[in-house]
């Protein structure tokens, strides 16, 4: 009864969520610091809970023109979705013929391939060179191409003129994951407003501190945020979360202050064990990727763990040297760096 | 680079949501009655929207096992989704095979061809007779069917013997869609939990009056309560609506009052009608599929829009002679019947 690629498939295992509150959290990029008190003001006060009794607004349109209002955009530029991951399941399913093919870096976001194959469809990896750049094959071909920029879990942007470059050639849809943005010093987002094959992704999970609510979006040319449309659940956002969102993106201040603070956090932490020896990639997320010097990265996962501190560890293929280490809290990161 | 499956798709239509307070909305089957007030407390005094930051029980697992534990069943046989309809998606993905088919009664929920397409997969419909029951066709086959039941838009229940008798000799899966099944007097419970391949299907936005927050779950077979498992995203459910369907599901008091309401308003409702010459089908919901006696259903249904009061209109095929009325509050419903 089951579907035979559902039945072999190797569904993606997100990031542990203690119940345990000593335990330091730095395994599932989650902001440090909590949303906008605009989005606590919008849930606790102005939002009438007997109003949940009927349903949402179906296209969430006074959202999405807040977001296109912040990019420039129109309001048919953009789709929201019950976390980007939702948005990204639709492309697999909106931009793909069922014999074709699903591309992605590795390592890049490990959902990907877990959505290539549930869309049953051909995945075609293309792996990072040693310095993480990339270097497509000339015949590489897809109809769907993911780049998660800047990257993860390798914490690094991808050089800008490059990801311009492939999505000029590239004969499908590339979708620009920018999931981590916010914390970069540049993004993609000319090049959905301008190429015809471009999309780009955002989350509120990180940089707006609303991984809770489940809320991301899409935004690039009409003809694929209309195909998107086409395929989406009918009431796919919740009220609460259209009231949470739509307050947490009118605080922009709020936004950039914590980004700010991560920031800083960030450098401080990769300078310090940048001198104690770690190989530091240079990260423009609020992670950061680390190669310890004289111990297995899996040796300091498990050091790290029986001390309280969770971090995450991909054991396979390249990534298996390194330990991914949220940006926390000032206090969060002196206690991993004294644990170390 | 849209699919084309996709691009020649007939997207699902949901119900208006008329943003003018002064309409009586009759069209989208919600509960006129708000949510417990142990739901305002829960979101408004227990939650901490600090949390937000962090990501939501990926599996949900305390509101899985309220709804198990409702139902004397194991929180393993237990999936929530963000709407039950996010969940009826994921059958057309996890139990039809590419080159297989889904199948439905007609007419039914109007969904069910559009998640078939959307599926890129053949659909099957089996027509209705002309008394709203069923015969299926000796060699009828399908990987997967869905039955309302109660059904929707008809508003009548099926027979349950037949129903039994129907998935006792299918070969697929058969989902048994019990959005209504609160209003009615019995339901198909006790076929999920004894026949390999029943999954029953429930929503909290009818009789818990929580249409907005987006909750359905289905329970069934752990084997395939798995397969959907396995294909859903990684965080489908949202910390806020994870922690408002738990507040709900507890009150159980609240929601059978509510029901209780609704059914008295219904059955005078309906007496009126059949007594003003209506035809007036046996409702087991929480609407009424109603056929004018002297006038077309198309010239009610303006007639009532121009009073302000929407009702919902389907204009294809059997249906078309009818007109579904959601009921509301006794005061809507005077209102209704003074305005025909």
């Amino acid at each position: 009864m089951i579907r035979k690629s559902v039945d072999r498939l190797h569904p993606y295992v997100p990031g542990e969520q203690p119940k345990d509150p000593s335990i330091i959290k730095l395994n599932t990029n989650e902001n440090p610091y909590p949303p906008s008190p605009a989005v606590t003001q919008s849930l606790l006060r102005n939002f009438d809970l007997a109003s949940l009794r009927k349903y949402p607004d179906p296209v969430a349109l006074e959202l999405r023109e807040a977001i296109a209002a912040l990019h420039g955009a129109d309001a048919a530029q953009v789709i929201v979705g019950n976390g980007s991951d939702e948005l990204l399941a639709y492309c697999t399913r909106a931009f793909v013929e069922p014999a074709g093919s699903i591309g992605y870096f590795e390592p890049s976001y490990s959902l990907y391939p877990v959505l290539s194959d549930i869309a049953d469809v051909q995945t075609k990896p293309m792996p990072l060179m040693d310095d993480l750049t990339w270097q497509m094959t000339p015949d590489y071909k897809a109809d769907l191409f993911f780049i998660t920029q800047p990257n993860a879990p390798t914490s690094m942007a991808h050089d800008k003129e490059t990801i311009r470059a492939f999505c000029e050639s590239f004969r499908g849809v590339v979708v620009v994951d920018e999931a981590y943005v916010d914390f970069a010093e540049f993004d993609c987002l000319d090049l959905a407003m301008s190429l015809p094959n471009v999309l780009v992704m955002r989350t509120f999970s990180k940089s707006y501190s609303l991984a809770g609510i489940r809320l991301g979006y899409a935004i690039g040319p009409e003809p694929l945020i209309e195909a998107l449309f086409k395929i989406k659940d009918s009431y796919n956002l919740n009220g609460l979360t259209q009231a949470a969102g739509l307050a947490a993106i009118k605080d922009q201040h709020w936004m950039k202050s914590n980004v700010a603070k991560v920031v800083a956090t960030r450098e401080r932490i990769a300078a310090h064990l940048s001198e104690r020896g770690f190989d530091v990639l240079p990260s423009q997320t609020n992670f950061l990727f680390i190669k310890p010097a004289d111990e297995t990265a899996e040796a300091l996962f498990r050091r790290l763990r029986e001390r309280k501190i969770i971090a995450r560890y991909f054991p396979e293929g390249v990534t298996s040297d390194f330990l991914r280490v949220t940006v926390g809290t000032d206090e969060e990161m002196d206690a991993f760096l004294a644990a170390l």
